[in-house]
């Protein structure tokens, strides 16, 4: 089936807003097995959209629009899918009613101009909101099927999830659930990633289990989609595949799914009920502030401190804190060496690498390699597994 | 004239890569009164792909084409345009000896593959890349005329601004030569500074100077575009405009061009001879993070601290800085009251402000106020005045 993806609104088309709805929607598409073949992006402009709208039509099984469907004069989407399909705007009493209630829930008047966002084409198939007041909907253009949505990042997500991929499925006659299992990884690249993960049955990029790679450096995302019957299908088919993987990637994986790095390291020391202090040099507080921040850490974390030298063991001592981490980092000409220091009363464990690239790359990396060594160490594995990105 | 952009390759279609390339040409061409009209994405795919420059030929005066100039067998832009075109590709002998000298050069051989890149449609203009292997070219498809840049930002961005952008200006008959003035704010939203800047005579979104602005939280990007029969014309017609800007967004800006806030800041303590400690709370080392790692700052910060309290005038003691700010902040539910405080031995200056917003916001923010409050403080100007983004 072929799939297109329009995105309107003068703020994408000139640039100014950086079109991250159409990349989240293609990722999130080919993950489930649709592939988007055609991306256009065309601005608030009548004559424009008409033609983008019958061009889409002509080339495309589905086409899934994004933007328009606001309460202002410039929002044309719901008006120029009527005019394409021949037909009139019709009062959508049912989304007029939500819209009402909702605005009366928060003690507030509806604003005259939202009865816009319940006209929709006379043919059209509702499409459910459950957070704005844009609601989509679904028409026929052409030989495609039409499917809008709204361009509020957060209501386009869940709607693409909830709403517009049951019905691509069902359109392309691909039936059943699916899962994506996702497994971020510190210290290798994906090409090492790749054949790491050769001939596990049924897990290729066009396998049973489709195989994809994400890379952000300096972590790497690798994930399993695949679809099944049901979820006990899902299940019984991912979960050897899983753990497979899990195997294969061993320690090198940081965090699973909506897990992070920071977030591992702090529910580990929360479990051992121990308290930490950070120690950095020229990453200048980068460390403390993945670790500082997150919910929870004000009873783990104890003391941050930027110097031009530091010193894990003498840092436990004058903090009070359990255990220090340290990250020292000395820049060079496209690479650094990186010193990560972790004390612990019991012992001072010392990792040393040098790390190639410019200097945003070298203090990224120091920065990960500090929480990896601290992860390593709290779940009692070997702190010095040689990475990708270093040089020996 | 109507110009679209035109961007292939798969990374770009699947989302993996989020099309910085594609907002960064529509910002640029939209900055020397190019607008772009249309844009299309499409992938590695020899029908769609032919399609696309077709469909843009009969909508288009000119399309930027991005992608697809490398050495190996998925990209496909030289050969597919000229089937488009009709005609055979040749071999550049200029460009092939280039490549050639160029590997040379590295004290290297060319690899093979990479002659395909010097293959150019028998019609094809040469369009030069002075900083990689992918030479651009032009043709005409259609009633359009198409020019190829590389998919590598670095080369497409020099090269659109040396070799697309004057050959589309002098197909669109506009002549001359452009400047782009920038100012850096933090405290004003859009809306207030457009009205701050209201009234200047020939700058408007239309006018002879045209005004744009781009919001990145927390900053405000305020941008002068400007087109001219020569540099000193430029310069005439742009200082008194640029002037009424400085004096109308006044203590606001808190850089201009390719200055950043922290450098400003970092410049002003080495004019001053004077040296820095930062302590900071839940910001996590964010404030630190800004100049630490700054070229220079080696010399003039000291010690940098992320603490449960902080006050600026024991920090300052404590680390032997000249100065010592402070940045505490305190998270509630979608706001965060912010303390700053300045010690320089004379005083002790403290600002608090209430920030609206969501965790990372109220962090972002107070960070901001912490430089900018220094930045103020360092340059004699008031550190209590009123921002929009403080509730009071």
């Amino acid at each position: 089936m072929r799939v297109e993806i329009l995105c309107t609104g003068d703020e994408i088309l000139t640039g100014k807003t950086i079109n991250t709805n159409y990349s989240f929607m293609a990722r999130r598409l080919n993950e489930v097995g649709l592939d988007v073949h055609w991306g256009t992006t065309v601005g608030d402009d009548r004559e424009t959209l008409l033609a983008a709208f019958r061009q889409a039509g002509e080339r495309a099984d589905a086409v899934i629009v994004n933007g328009g469907l606001g309460p202002t004069v410039d929002d044309l989407s719901q008006e120029l899918a009527a005019e394409a399909c021949g037909v009139e705007l019709v009062l959508n009493e049912h989304w007029l009613q939500r819209m009402t209630e909702s605005y009366a829930r928060r003690g507030r008047v509806m604003p005259a101009n939202n009865r816009k966002q319940a006209m929709l084409p006379a043919n059209a198939e509702f499409i459910d909101n459950p957070i704005g007041t844009a609601c989509g909907f679904a028409v026929t253009i052409g030989r495609a099927r039409f499917l809008f949505t709204p361009g509020v990042p957060r209501e386009m997500r869940r709607m693409l999830d909830e709403q517009v991929i049951p019905r691509l499925l069902k359109l392309s006659g691909i039936t059943g659930v699916t899962r994506l299992k996702r497994f971020h990884s510190f210290g290798i690249g994906e090409s090492r990633a790749d054949e790491m993960l050769a001939g596990i049955p049924g897990l290729a990029i066009d396998g049973d289990i489709k195989l994809g790679f994400q890379a952000h450096f300096p972590q790497l995302e690798t994930k399993l989609a695949i679809r099944g019957a049901d979820e006990a299908d899902l299940e019984r088919r991912l979960a050897p595949v899983e753990a497979e993987v899990r195997k294969r990637l061993g320690n090198f994986v940081v965090a699973e799914d909506n897990q992070s790095l920071e977030g591992v390291v702090l529910d580990a020391l929360k479990t051992a009920g121990k308290t930490l202090a950070i120690g950095e040099t020229v990453t200048g507080g980068i460390v403390a502030a993945r670790i500082a921040p997150l919910a929870g850490a004000e009873s783990v974390f104890k003391l941050g401190t930027i110097a031009k030298e530091v010193s894990a063991e003498a840092l436990r001592k004058s903090s009070g804190a359990d255990i220090a981490l340290t990250v020292d980092t000395k820049l060079e000409d496209e690479a650094g060496t990186v010193t990560i220091g972790i004390a612990d009363g019991a012992q001072t464990i010392k990792r040393e690498a040098k790390l190639v690239g410019n200097r945003d790359w070298v203090r990224t990396g120091a920065c990960e390699l500090g929480l990896d060594c601290l992860r390593r160490h709290l779940l009692g594995l070997p702190v010095d597994e040689r990475i990708d990105f270093e040089r020996r």
